[in-house]
């Protein structure tokens, strides 16, 4: 297989060369100023730092290499300490498994963060501890050619909503972009490997070793082999990979590098479909859609204890949220099975059946017993209307927590949540 | 635990004496008879012969017991021959695992099956061998009291649709009491055991042996420990029986060992209740009841790939057959989600989508392909008369193919079906 248009879709995704050397010279210029008032190593850290990032990825992350020996308290505090006094700007604190300094400087997202040198398989102080070992690792192993197939592997992912490890995604991370190119020598092979894979897939360049991992997707992450470094890539998102490549073997097409547009279409399927819409407070999508999503999961979780939920959906549409739910019926079903103890529990029994009128029963089955009971047929706006005015009862995420409160529930199939929920579809199947 | 209205049952259900004279005079005539035209030994088999059975129970099962040296072929026809010459009544010919003869005589249901004599553990010809076996090691064992209690045992079973081993009930059949009986001494000792059973339940009483069977319910034979007696038994039955035991240790009541009748109330459930009533050949009931139960079992599963179906039941009236169904909805759910092959298996997907127009979809969830159809929106009952025009289409069962054609199907939630459905309950619960 061959992408001969791999060079065209370069062009546009490559950051211009301007925007690299700014970026680089401004990374370095930060660091020698921080290191005049902390003794520390400095190192530039992430895809930037490897040309691998793709065009507008304007993030500079610098990381403070301070000896095992002192606690995490006190690299916070030198880090906190050094970095207001040789660049003064508004840092924010940011909080990830420890603390680190956040800035805009430049039109930049610059990130100053604290860890404890180690060296590869030694064990880590701190989750944070292994970028610098990446970094190393990467930068001395990755050829040219390879950090350009890191570049259109990405841009493949993020055209099919695979590429990023948060749980909204669940797909693959730029580390592991990088790991899978790097053991697979090029794209292409890669490609043609994944096409093949039957999961689950096992991953492990640097020495053979039997997997102890359950995981479907396994890639051991070669600075510390204790690590699945693919372990967020989830069952979807790995199948989806296989089946796209599949078809790009087939087909090398350049059109799965480039982003689709959703048929603005809307199927009538004689369902109940409903938009809750909301306002969205005033931060970055990184927080915002991880928390729809969030909110969306616990809603649908919360409903279908009583109603029949076809599917959901979620989007952020500028300054508004919305959660779109299809429904199989207005009503809940009219009959609900409850299934109780073994039927030899009789203490549980008892337990279990005591105030209880049921409809039908109570009966043996196997080897419960068995109630059934008439719900309550409330409508699913007038129970949505209760339950949206206690975002707590569902698992409400805490951003939406007050807006959602004051949301409109249309019974609407053509808003932005219900277009990209009725044209689901994986395209190239 | 004491059972103090044991006699008062027992007045009830016990065989007359007048009964029980001329059930064993007529047998053994019938054996003298019969001896006089072929060489074999003759044994009067079953819980007559055994002083197990329930008032009413007028089967005599007489065996004839050939040398193992003759083949199947011989000695059914031995014992054909001598038969019809010793006794010229109208024989009618049955098949179970081989062809044996029954008639009715003096208002007894007279069996003669023809068999192989064994010895214990042995090793069988053929499976009616054991008949005689059993009947050895049981007369020889039983005391006069336990034979009390397996009728006690049997009256309690039957009351509570435990009794017996077909299809239709999967409960504990007549061997099956009277060998609980024996290892347990007493009726109220093994209420009292079985009480306390906590499924799997492994009975044994020859010889200690590592349980090789898989069932809830391992009852091993007596006279062949290669085989379990109790295989049958259901879960459900079982967990039932349990259940009910231990209601009895609580209040040991009389009321356990009469027939309860149906409350007449019928519950609205705002569902949709259909009965479908048909004629019932003339045939006896216990041809009848299983064959129902099998035509009411095959229409539910037919009818469940499209429908809801909440719960069925049937019932035997007379001369008409009912089968009762509760469904959810009128009609099938509007959105049918079709899970096609693993999506890296590109060869299954593309045969799967073929032809496929999907309302929504195709997409990958884990490790499948999926497609959501929109249902033909057809009404049960629409639907209903079409299925029943071709029984074959649903498994009907042969004895009702012809009058299932012209069933009457009817909206009605006050049938005879109707009623035992919304009644069903475990009353001791």
């Amino acid at each position: 297989m061959k992408l001969s248009f791999k060079q065209k879709i370069l062009a546009k995704i490559t950051p211009t060369e301007k925007e690299a050397l700014a970026q680089k010279t401004l990374a370095r210029q930060l660091a020698e100023k921080i290191l005049k008032h902390v003794h520390a190593k400095a190192m530039l850290v992430g895809s930037a730092a490897r040309d691998t990032g793709l065009r507008g990825d304007n993030d500079i992350d610098l990381f403070l290499l301070f000896p095992r020996k002192l606690s995490e308290k006190q690299i916070v505090s030198r880090t906190i300490k050094a970095v207001n006094t040789a660049i003064p700007v508004k840092w924010v604190m940011h909080y990830a498994e420890h603390p680190y300094l956040k800035a805009t400087i430049e039109g930049f997202e610059v990130e100053v963060i604290p860890c404890f040198e180690s060296k590869p398989h030694q064990g880590i102080k701190s989750a944070v501890d292994r970028s610098p070992l990446h970094m190393t690792y990467l930068q001395d192993r990755l050829t040219q050619n390879q950090r350009e197939d890191v570049r259109l592997l990405k841009q493949l992912l993020k055209t099919n909503e695979l590429y990023g490890a948060e749980l909204a995604t669940q797909g693959f991370s730029g580390l592991v972009c990088e790991y899978l190119i790097l053991n697979y020598r090029s794209l292409e092979e890669l490609i043609e490997a994944a096409a093949k894979w039957n999961p689950p897939v096992y991953i492990n360049f640097t020495n053979e070793k039997i997997n102890q991992f359950k995981d479907s997707f396994v890639l051991i992450d070669a600075i510390d082999e204790s690590r699945n470094a693919g372990a967020v890539v989830s069952e979807t998102q790995l199948y989806r990979f296989i089946s796209l490549c599949q078809k790009l073997v087939e087909k090398p097409a350049e059109s799965f590098f480039e982003k689709k547009t959703i048929k603005k279409t809307t199927k009538k399927r004689k369902t109940i479909p409903l938009t809750i819409s909301f306002a969205a407070p005033d931060l970055v999508e990184d927080i915002l859609i991880p928390q729809l999503r969030k909110t969306e999961r616990g809603l649908r979780k919360h409903l279908e204890h009583d109603y029949k939920i076809i599917g959901t959906e979620s989007v952020l549409n500028g300054k508004t949220a919305e959660i779109f739910l299809e429904l199989e019926n207005e009503f809940p079903p009219v009959v609900k099975k409850i299934i109780g103890p073994p039927a030899n529990n009789s203490k549980a029994v008892k337990e279990f059946l005591k105030g209880k009128k049921p409809f039908r029963g109570p009966f043996i089955e196997g080897s419960r017993v068995i109630i059934e009971e008439n719900t309550k047929q409330e409508s699913i706006v007038s129970f949505l209307k209760k339950t949206l005015s206690k975002p707590s009862s569902f698992g409400c995420a805490s951003h939406y927590e007050k807006t959602i409160r004051k949301a409109r529930i249309t019974k609407n199939n053509k808003s932005n949540s219900a277009v990209k929920f009725y044209n689901k579809r994986d395209y190239w199947l």
